[in-house]
């Protein structure tokens, strides 16, 4: 596909994302880990004109140089503010506003595309367009937590359909044999930083499961009193556990002794079938305690990885996010992307039913921390 | 004038306020004081609703049962809710939405008042509209906030002036001589519960300033390290100088020397004469001590007020929000209007530019936290 | 008495409250508003050093120059720290220390007082000796706190017995009539300078009870399910006490269907008739609003005073604590005693079976943020 | 060595460490991280009594039931509290109550050891001796934080001397080559569950410093502005720096102009040859980042280990604490010891100046959460 088609393709599909939402829906922030939808748009926009227009566009104008403080995300690199601000506080830019933003910094790599482009910016455009994919899925995580935590709990759209489950025929274990395994990324295509390095592990005889834990077989872990018992919990998560008052999933709710979770088209009665969804580490760590098993660690997720089905959901691993050997951070601010965020993050391997397509690789490296389960974080076990 | 026209002109002026903003400004809630403007829109339709409507007026439909809970602000009386949530974080309903809301109210209100009301019934009409007046000037403080924590610092309205200040010709005192002053409301119109239980006070001779302190005269005290000497603060104010860094009023700014505040049309360079605006208790009581002066207790004021002009700020008193001789509050949800923050507040009194026509009164007496200041607050001298 | 033998007598007494005590029971703060007794021991020998010996006594050397920032508690004309410390923290200076720069003082301190004093002299002795009997009642509440906030319930001193109550035999209402009444201290004694400025007060007819709540009353209160109503509550008020889980006064435990409370001498069975204790303004209001009556202002309680016995708790009063007319704070870092603490904080009149000995008088005004009940306080009503 | 005789020196050596101790000192907590003293002395002494005495020793008696409560760590097995306590708030029991019941404890454990021990017995015993030489390494910096953090810095003892360090003759690289490496314990001796699970390990080829990163080296990173850059941070570890304000490693103050540390002698000039002290992960990452260089792995450091010299400082690994292959947690309380951490955690390896003699070894796993920097904790750098 020609970059200018790539483009086309990848632009328009955050504002397909955000076609059913109200212009309200745009604002909100309400919590720390989700950003407006409006941020979203602004700030894959800023990161084209930033790193490629601005030093490479001859004769292009920055559409308003206030942006640049607002659709920021690399913070370091800011000068003085006038006033400290959250994303939520912030009513402007308005929608109109960031979609003019959009047209313009559109229209100006339209043109800059005519032209051939160096390897060097062609490799920064390809980031740019994987970058906003990243933030698509963003789009797609925050807008559900929006609506989800509103207490109309309004659908995102009634003709959207929640990922139909494979049909689960229970776990069925893959042994793995013991053995030298090569780990990261090989080849010609885009890859991130982290997963750059690609080198050989040993890995022990292992086994991991086929399939990933259902809501049913979760609802067994709930029932047997799993949130109560502290003796499957890390300290850590026991203690998250108590402070938020956890004793579900994230979206489950039992109303009148009936489940239903938050989904797409509203509240809904939980599927049995389908993988748990939105799992903390904390919880998934749990989980496999209580079964006897273990979460694979993100080398034997990937050595096991082409005889995976695979990309439901992101599967947390007992790995923590560390770079690889040799890692190297790139220089300037392209080389914030990964590197400073190599500490109390958890590896997460997949991909899930919101990820974009053709977005995610058997290398690919996700990582959050052990809290956090807003995105569609699900469970696989090992042993 | 006819109730129903009384009713009209409150509603509407309600929506002409908001009638400069976008759809994103409706939405945010950058700090607990500040509410969203729909919030105060379908706020104040369903007090109407709530005590006018649903128990007195046949056959009439509730627009939506979920409101009673997003709108409601006497959270005591809500039953047990599903989810948590902070009214910044509330997308839905929509502006659009509760427009719709305000309509059905409406209609539903004007053929209410088609038929007489029984006396009581008026008392609470007339306290409705009392309480969206309240909630109107809440909206102009709130837009305010709302746009001037913007790091973009958007006009509400280009054309809407921030008021003329007075030609100040420097204080004059006023000595009003000891005796016997009937304080608190006396008479056929309309007033708060806090007002009643009219009460002889003896006061001591004293002196009060016939002018507000201006933003010249507050500028010397900056000048003069009023923000840095411990010892005109309490010792609860200078804690919070330090905690939050308060070095001028709120919307203040000094840009390369030349000071600047947020008005109504964006940024503009501050008002000499103009009487300061958006003061603490704490910065009131502060500058009165490096006056070697003192505020007036409200009963100073009120005994003052008939010979005073009045009306550009509310003017923060030395005496706490306490309840007059023989106040009771009254039974049932109504009864929590006043009563209950009746510790921990300062009184203000007077009114401001952005008070509603006719809304103050010289009894009338307006509280707040120390520490806020995102009212139209200023500083009147007595000695 | 002379000023040396006065001088013998409150030292040795703030030494004689500590002497049932172990050396670790002198270092611990178990909350903020806590101080350990070996702070009182120090800091009040620290005034004595500070204002009176350094500057006035020739040849005296301060006992450790370090001690001014350990004991200064106007922290404001503090310099430059190396470590931020609490002064819980601190295990350094240790008891036997601080007895070696009590005795330094002491021995000092007689010496000096061999010669005449200058007026302005006695004054700042005599609020010296003030100023430790206010830390001596500091000293039995801090460490009934301590003690009492200990999983062991320790005893203070198995022989020291709590106030036996007076046998109550119902509150009677004691009328009062309307007229001008002079509140604020006169005379010859010493008093705090937020006393002076008499002035005179109207009161309208009021009546007030001459005895306290007791036990038994409150009791009839928690079991009316007084915490669990909002209506009975200032909304701060409620707050605090969903926040804190609140539904007792301090020091009150249920075990095993039985009402014990923490005393001198460790967990006794509640005494039914004592005057109830260790109450917040939350809880004194609330009650007062169950029984529908009220608490008595300040200016009531002084005017009933001469009538009334007290003395047994600090009783609360409907009145912040504010400056009486023509209140002037006294120059320089004594100037700091009291005015700026006259902010968000309410009046408590009377004195409590802990207040030093003639250390209280009918003008006498203490204040405590309406949260605070670690002292000895409790109710008494008006209407 | 006979385990009665084991038992005499590990449980002597604990009191000796406490020697120079005033009472006050085993009291306080400044900080979360740091246990007072009397509280690691009774709480070592509680594990024998509860995992060894109770269930085992025929006719011991308990010494005080409330003990349990006070001096339990694995909180979650503890019923219903009365109180909400921290440790540094109990001043009671008193140090001498926790000398008594040392040697109650003792002289049953002396008894105890006289028949001979199950197999079990004796590994939970062995367990029992470790445990008190892991806090014997707390007492030391927990001594050093609580005497470190008053502003008298007073001597620990003033014959203590710290760590003579060794003439360091500048880094030198130790290369070591690819290849497979057995990592975890083998043998007879006693280690850690987390040690077990010995497995292989392939190591791409490395090299590693044989010497620690000196005073004078990271003075230089100081100098260069190291903590004024982001870019050498994680971006926890920016937030970290930004908002504790951190300039240097704990315990070093510029006062006028002279770099001092605080020692076990008090504040002495800053020793330049020895290994820099007190070190977050996140400060030894930037360290290695600003040096172009990387923290070795927890295999790489055991790897390269028998042609080290290490022992002086914990040196922080670029590994997460996880699970070895085939780690199982013991059932029981017991089993609570390890597992439960190991999240959020980094590890270090070697031991340091404070670590009792022989306590640490080759294949041990200690861990902290990386900001934590109380420990005696260095850099040793990899490539
Ligand atoms: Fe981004
Ligand atoms: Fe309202
Ligand atoms: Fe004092
Ligand atoms: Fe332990």
């Amino acid at each position: 596909m020609l970059l200018k088609e790539q483009y086309e393709t990848v632009r328009r599909r955050s504002e397909q994302i955000c076609a059913p939402l109200k212009t309200e829906d745009y604002v909100v922030q309400p919590v720390v880990d989700v950003s407006p939808p409006k941020w979203h748009l602004g700030h894959t926009t800023w990161f084209f004109e930033t790193f490629i227009l601005a030093p490479n566009a001859k004769g292009y104008t920055v559409f308003d140089p206030q942006y640049n403080y607002v659709f920021n995300s690399y913070y370091e690199s800011v000068g003085a503010r006038v006033i400290r601000t959250n994303r939520g506080n912030l009513s402007r830019p308005a929608v109109e506003d960031i979609m003019r933003y959009r047209k313009h910094v559109d229209e100006a790599m339209m043109a800059f595309l005519e032209t051939p482009l160096s390897r060097k910016l062609t490799e920064l455009f390809i980031l740019g367009l994987n970058h906003e994919e990243q933030h698509q899925e963003l789009l797609y995580t925050d807008i559900k937590y929006i609506l989800g935590h509103n207490p109309l709990f309004p659908a995102y759209d009634p003709q959207h359909k929640d990922l139909t489950p494979v049909n689960n025929t229970g776990p069925a274990w893959l042994n793995i044999r013991a053995g030298m395994y090569d780990i990261g990324f090989s080849g010609d295509g885009f890859c991130f930083d982290n997963e750059l390095g690609r080198h050989a592990v040993y890995l022990p005889e292992y086994r991991i499961s086929t399939a990933l834990v259902t809501n049913t077989e979760y609802l067994d872990f709930i029932q047997a009193g799993g949130y109560q018992d502290f003796r499957y919990w890390h300290a850590e998560g026991w203690d998250w556990v108590k402070n938020n008052q956890v004793t579900t999933p994230m979206y489950w709710y039992n109303i009148d002794g009936q489940w239903v979770h938050y989904t797409w088209q509203g509240l809904r009665p939980l599927m049995p079938d389908a993988p748990v969804n939105h799992i903390s580490y904390y919880e998934a760590a749990a989980y496999a305690a209580w079964k006897g098993q273990r979460l694979p660690t993100e080398f034997e997720w990937e050595a096991a990885a082409p005889q995976l089905s695979w990309g439901q959901r992101w599967e947390w691993c007992e790995s923590a996010y560390l770079p690889y050997p040799g890692f190297a951070k790139a220089p300037g601010a392209i080389g914030e992307y990964n590197g400073k965020f190599m500490i109390s993050q958890m590896v997460l391997r997949g991909g899930s039913e919101v990820t974009s397509p053709n977005h995610s690789r058997i290398t690919y490296r996700n990582f959050f921390h052990p809290s956090l389960r807003w995105q569609f974080t699900g469970i696989r076990l090992a042993g």
